[in-house]
């Protein structure tokens, strides 16, 4: 097996009534038992358009057919669960499958957008990119943090999977997975899941990454990744786990207060790149972080998880840092970091408290 | 009088008997009866550090003397009301004054703050800046859209005052004035009030407005204020209120559903440029604004409003497009927008609705 083959795993492809496509992937070979399922009700035609914030240097996206959500579920129904009443189809089959990946039913984002009708504004053009839904489990009572360890990894190479797919057509720039998680950031759904936005260009903190990851290579000679994890090794006093070819830290610049990085020690700008022995110390440490957030304040600690590769423009970019950032949003029991003036109108934000002490307390819990 | 001069207004400055600075502003001139007050306790020695982010190229601030407020106030203290009882001293006097500004006493940045001792990160430095609190009225139960338009006039010269003293020192390049409003975004003061903070560096978002700001004029020969007024008074649909020389609008761009935007018509990059009768119009309409927002669902709206005025770096920025930003965080009755993957793991925002359509269900509202 080669540096850059995937984990082994099992996937199987499907496209759903309505016309999305549906992929199912597991440790084990994939089995369906029934139908595959759409939920009920046509899904709205997509037409997404952006626009250019000029003051920003950002675009804006537009999906007014969000709104027009008709579908009304009975409240205990719960699309991302396996279907097991036919009158009340799910997104998901019953069967054999640790993991799902499928088109959003409402994107923000489509791979064939058409170009704006009556554009009402000249920077308008149609929102190209493509948005989906990622499972992680059947359980919706769990978590991410509750999965195995080959599970975990399997999700790394999933999401390595999709990224990969998603570059094929050339028109994607850049991917973003990432989890919400916590009805105090405005998620309904508690089945575990995450989303995937694949970009028709390099979005703004992508941008900014490779340029500082450029700079610091351009300055030092090697890249950023190398010498962050040499200096966090040396200084010890933000790491939480290190496991050889991977590694969780309180960066030394969070943002939020226990605000936790996941990184291989190799640099990499891909998760595609990654081997196996690093996909599984990866998929260990990352558990690690997650099962220390939910152990902090004895609560399941809202968070967004987001994954950072290289830009998909066909160059390798051996200088961008490949890594997980976790936002953890309560600062204290009970207490949310909210964004407000400095961080939103400046782009500057205050932390109450030092990386290396929140690294302590972390680093403190007893997880399994 | 000039151009530049200020509203007519009255100031009285004084120290605090813990040495922090308080400034009273009136319509009227200002009265004081009783003694300055200081809440009780010794407020902490602020330490506030700063450390670069070089991977999103922006500082990072720590305060982490804002967690030692040992102060427990009895539950119906309010800080910001005058002081009633001397037992229990508040921030402000009794008296006759419309307005006050004075050092808060939890900086994120002090004028003064010194080096790090023993910095845990190369990057570590001063919190070098300053910040500030604005309390809008004596009345703990109004809101800042209850202002008559003399007050709200008031406070536009204020913010203008208040951006002129901090400049005079020579540290500080950019200044921030802005409200947050909502116990859905923590505030948990509901009196009437606003902070500025002030940096001694330009953050990345004005620094991201000036570069727009300076390439729109380099391709078109004018400030970008000018061409955006001009192309909105021609659109028309997302216009809310245009009082000659000044209107507000839901930007072509908006990121947030019922973002509101209140701009002069003649370009200036800050408010003590404002003529009077420019001053008394931005107040009517920023009145105007407020209104529609807290009519639109019936509701107290939760908000971030935003000041943006050109940096202090000893330049004239006839390009820079001073402007008030309202960022209203509820989409619909009841549900609030959350800032998730898209929006902090890419800097992309998405938006279910179209401005002209959130700017005709604005425009149609019947304000006072």
């Amino acid at each position: 097996m080669t540096e850059t083959d995937p984990l082994p795993f099992h996937a199987a492809e499907f496209t759903k009534p309505d016309g999305r496509a549906l992929t199912l992937y597991g440790l084990a070979p994939v089995e369906v038992r029934g139908e595959i399922p759409s939920p009920a009700g046509d899904p709205p035609v997509p037409r997404p358009t952006m626009r250019w914030h000029p003051l920003r240097g950002e675009w804006v996206m537009y999906a007014a057919h969000r709104l027009g959500r008709t579908f009304l579920p009975p409240p205990e129904y719960n699309p991302l669960a396996p279907t097991t009443n036919p009158e009340h189809p799910t997104e998901l089959p019953q069967g054999r499958y640790d993991l799902a990946v499928f088109d959003n039913r409402f994107p923000s984002l489509t791979p064939d957008a058409p170009p704006p009708e009556h554009p009402a504004h000249p920077s308008e053009r149609a929102g190209t990119g493509k948005c989906e839904m990622v499972v992680f489990s059947q359980d919706p009572s769990g978590r991410l943090a509750g999965l195995s360890g080959a599970q975990m990894a399997l999700l790394l190479a999933v999401w390595a999977d999709r990224t990969t797919r998603l570059a094929q057509g050339g028109k994607i720039r850049s991917v973003l997975a990432f989890e919400n998680r916590g009805v105090e950031v405005g998620v309904t759904l508690h089945h575990p899941h995450g989303q995937i936005y694949a970009y028709d260009h390099i979005p703004p903190v992508q941008a900014r990454m490779l340029e500082g990851a450029r700079t610091h290579l351009a300055e030092h000679g090697r890249p950023w990744l190398a010498d962050f994890v040499a200096a966090e090794r040396e200084a010890g006093s933000r790491l939480l786990r290190d496991e050889g070819e991977a590694l969780s830290v309180v960066p030394p610049f969070a943002r939020y207060t226990y605000e936790t990085w996941v990184l291989p020690t190799r640099p990499v700008g891909r998760l595609s790149e990654l081997t196996d022995a690093e996909r599984v110390a990866f998929a260990r440490v990352l558990k690690d972080a997650l099962l220390r957030l939910d152990a902090l304040f004895g609560v399941r600690m809202p968070y967004l998880l987001t994954v950072h590769q290289a830009p998909l423009d066909g160059e390798a970019h051996p200088e961008f840092p490949l890594h997980i950032e976790l936002y953890p949003y309560l600062r204290a029991p009970g207490r949310m970091k909210y964004l407000a003036g400095t961080e939103q109108g400046a782009g500057e934000f205050a932390n109450d408290k030092f990386p290396e002490v929140a690294a302590a307390e972390l680093r403190g819990l007893e997880v399994p």
